[in-house]
């Protein structure tokens, strides 16, 4: 397998699950709707377990344009391949949502909540304000980019590194990673921690034709992009300069 | 212990456990009743990993005919063996779920929720429509498919390769991935991707004179068969395609 | 430390944080109080997960009579060592629940569920039947301790072979069939599946001066004494045939 | 990276965190308000995972002066390095707490708990009691460095021992302990069982013009310091005895 196609499957597969757990609790009529918090985070949490899963062997598992840019800025990771993930990653977050739609089309058709149907595929913040939202966004990615060095030892093993070891165990801990940032942290601002997670499905949620959607609240797009990217760099530099 | 004895024993537990949880859930008078989609999708996570870990080592837990239909079509698992592994599950999931009954018989005469007491054995969907049903039948187990490849590395290792490494700590994986699939798509028609897991159980609410029971749902008691074949047909595929 | 003292610590902190999170969850004006199901479970298997850590290098960590009976029946743990274990249990198990009244005793006195102060102690039915209640503990207890054979792989090791390899990672397979065994089965009698957890701390119900306690239940106390080592013999039973 | 710089930067992330989880639960208007203690306890777990993660490889991840003295008491810890190594950890903890409080500033704003508000800088008891609170804060810390002991085989490494072997899987148990005694003793007194963890945020609650806040409770303060030290020495001196 290719690393492009490794990162679209990855990816893929993250979003249909992450973006699956918040249709499961947010739309009506499914069995485990209205399941709180728990359920959410335990859900995307495990969601990036199985796509860093499927993808490590053979694209290192990126499957976030913001820990493409930490590998290449931290030096990793070499810079011509980063255009080339980053589109792999937003193919695949737009392929992950456009199935959640597919396979809870008659839940989004029996709810009335557009700001729900919306959630489902991409974030949106608790109390909006523009810096504290910027800064919520930078802070989780900064938080998961530092820990992704410490799980990957990216450094030590050069290019393509995987951020898993011992087999399929050593995706645990990159998915307890995003447990934690989720539950203490996701409820700020919904936690994309990912520009594709966010960019890809917003583009479907603008694409689709969703029975009563709301707008795609483009003019809070760009937070869960750039926040994450300024997160990745902040976390680079800061690994750069104390290793 | 030979293989067939294996997956009997593995299929048996993890239907214990899987129809014990919902039953605990849904019965009245348990000390569990009412607790809700985490316990009952972290309920069926951990049968998994007890049915797995058990069989591991004697048959490598396929515990679903889906599964076993993967390898073979792979080619790390021999086709003459198949029937026999899939007669094992079948028997193995009418064991578990007689046993439920047996241990939950004092709640189930508790309980007047027919919909509810038929939901221990066997599944249904929240909305009903065959085309997308048998979608997220076949999406969900096509997720199973692909991870338990990455997980096994059956490709590696040949005929009746293990899904477990690392001891028992091997097994925690698959349980993972069970658990991210029944947060985040088991809403839709309570993720049955195992053909023995829904068909063995429903011919048991068939045959047990259960108090108050309605009809077994044999109309969509198809789709939860047929669906996890072709979801593993496909991950099988890509898998191929792709490695 | 000799196995003697590692078995009653590692019950004792067993009991400390099994008996402490019923007590958290069933007390009033704790700051969990009426935490659910999952909370319990977990706490449970947490609790397990740090009673092996702590008695597994020097004892096994058995921390249950009837694993310390399954391994004496296998021909793995000598038999004349059988009662010091089990003493050791019972001792740390009293400890234990001691410690839980002395550490919630202002809750035990703001409450007034006499019930519920009991089950913070031994386990009780949900719905009283003998055969159906000994049948559960049985059942419990037989998967416990035929995942505890494929875990502890005790027959290959020897006398005193610890369940824990890979270090305290080693220890995740049990909590987490204790995790499972309570999800699914717990419902219905509180799952002891260990004579010494539900013994011990009943004793100390008995003797301890709470306030507003109602009797020990003496008359269902035999039921998960009795009940766990039927389902450890059965369990070592099928092991010794299957292998 | 330094062994200070190490500390500072685990206990920050392990403050933002876990502060993080408690001011998501308890303010208004997030999207986890009201979540309960299965996501507090889970939260708070899995911060410890991340500080430990991070701060592991070079400083040995103590993250609590609980730990520093345990380790420097029982000789695998230079007595000198103990005053750094705690000046550390409440530098980071009040950056954590810090970092909390900027990010969640408007939901601060839009929430009338004065108590829920330093709860998510320090702890407090359920029920006042000098000697019971102490004694929940003493045994809780007893737990953790017993189980610290045995995780981190530190008598055997020697000097900055890091209590994680298996690369970042290595990190689980000390976060399965801390979500252990969080669900089952928690409950009580909020579980400091950290001097830095308590002191450094309320220290900050005194400092920050925290929106209709209420006193920083410095008469409680002494217990969630003093009892996390206590319970250290006890631990300390039982794993000397006993082995």
């Amino acid at each position: 397998m290719t690393p492009f196609i490794a990162e679209i499957l990855g990816t893929a597969i993250l979003i249909l699950l992450g973006g699956g757990v918040v249709a499961s609790c947010v739309l009506k009529e499914t069995k485990s709707s209205g399941s709180g918090w728990i359920v959410i985070t335990t859900g995307w949490a495990m969601a990036v377990f199985i796509g860093v899963l499927v993808a490590a062997p053979y694209s290192g598992a990126h499957i976030n344009p913001a820990v493409t840019l930490a590998l290449a800025l931290e030096g990793s990771f070499p810079w011509k391949e980063v255009p080339v993930y980053i589109l792999a990653q937003l193919i695949g977050a737009m392929i992950g949502s456009g199935t959640v739609y597919a396979l809870f089309k008659d839940h989004f058709d029996a709810s009335d909540d557009a700001a729900g149907k919306r959630a489902i595929f991409c974030t949106d913040p608790a109390i909006s304000n523009t810096f504290r939202n910027l800064l919520s966004e930078i802070v989780g990615t900064f938080v998961l980019i530092i820990a992704v060095f410490y799980i990957s030892g990216a450094e030590l093993h050069g290019e393509n590194s995987a951020p898993v070891g011992l087999g399929s165990v050593g995706a645990i801990p990159i998915a307890f990673v995003v447990w934690s940032i989720g539950l203490s942290l996701g409820g700020l601002t919904g936690y994309a921690i990912n520009p594709a997670r966010d960019l890809g499905p917003r583009i479907m949620h603008f694409l689709l034709p969703i029975k009563g959607k709301t707008h795609s609240n483009w003019s809070y797009g760009w937070i869960p992009v750039i926040g994450p990217f300024i997160g990745a760099v902040l976390a680079t530099l800061l690994h750069l300069m104390l290793s």
